[in-house]
């Protein structure tokens, strides 16, 4: 993870893309390749997008890849810790939605 | 990111959830975080966004848990690991634009 | 149709909202108001996106009018006509897709 | 209108698509157009969106385009009509937002 955050930032700088990257910008970018993402999944049925062709896992791969840069690159400029945001709002999930009340209820989870 | 792969898969497991979680359910949902985090800048200007309310900022800390929750959710139900993928994403995105072209060019940046 | 076009080019003057309405701006509340959308389906079947309740309905109901106001506001601030835009597309769609070759086919369909 | 929603309505049918178009896939479908029409907007100033080249006029005509089928289609389905959705939420804006109250206020306006 830390290599990786190296890598993403030194990417950045080597193309002087730094004056692009304000956190309104990643953050559309961010949804642009979520979308890219959730396309792939489109005329899927639930069963099907979970036996996914090689073409599609593929393209799948390289499309996590990108949102993930994105996530990185935006958290980097805030100087946020993805991993520690998450974490965290694990957290605030946990209470929110306590397990013993949640539990395989549809209509609960539906409803939130 | 080990303790957080772990934590989220009980998380999930606790709840009885994993019934939900088709893989194409997961990128729905990536994409609702992601807008989620999107709206926080929609009416700031470049600048304003680099210079966040300590609110915002607790706000963008939330949504970019959020992201990363699905994100990893959705990566381990594949079978993939999120920070590979980055990687090989970043080794193509260095072929595809490499720096000695692309280098602070708004136009070629804007073209892609 | 007209008539909603006036109504809401004088709601935004009315309020002095134009300054915020940059084309980059409407296009990202486009989407924020286009994923709150989809959120109303995010853990339904196919089949329960069929059958909303009432309550849902309703939510779809302004949902659906928030993100056809912001594509209105988008489509006059470039000086484009929504519908007209739709047809053109329409037209384009009828060469792409020949009726005879896709009919019915999963296939063709999601390999677009 | 009236016109460009019967023809909709015949190209789904002349292709045998209505199968595919739940209303929950129609959510993700608008959803995707959405994003492709926000991707234009990426890396340009709110200046530059204002002043578009015109190919990417033409780009934003088809993504327009692309999102007001998506749009009608989904409406349709539910049996609703955008134009009634998008005066009704009008309505409720203009009750949300007093003109005399939000004027020009960007602070409100952010804060919403």
């Amino acid at each position: 993870m830390e290599s990786l955050i190296s890598e993403i930032k030194l990417f950045t700088k080597e193309r002087d893309w730094e004056k692009y990257h304000s956190p309104k910008n990643l953050a559309i970018g961010l949804n642009v390749e979520a979308s890219e993402l959730l396309e792939i999944f489109l005329w899927l049925s639930d069963e099907e997008s979970k036996n996914l062709t090689e073409k599609k896992i593929q393209h799948v791969r390289e499309e996590i890849g990108d949102v993930f840069i994105y996530l990185i690159n935006l958290a980097e400029k805030l100087g946020l810790d993805p991993v520690e945001c998450a974490k965290q709002k694990l957290e605030r999930n946990k209470m929110k939605y306590p397990a013993s009340i949640v539990r395989g209820s549809a209509k609960k989870y539906s409803e939130y």
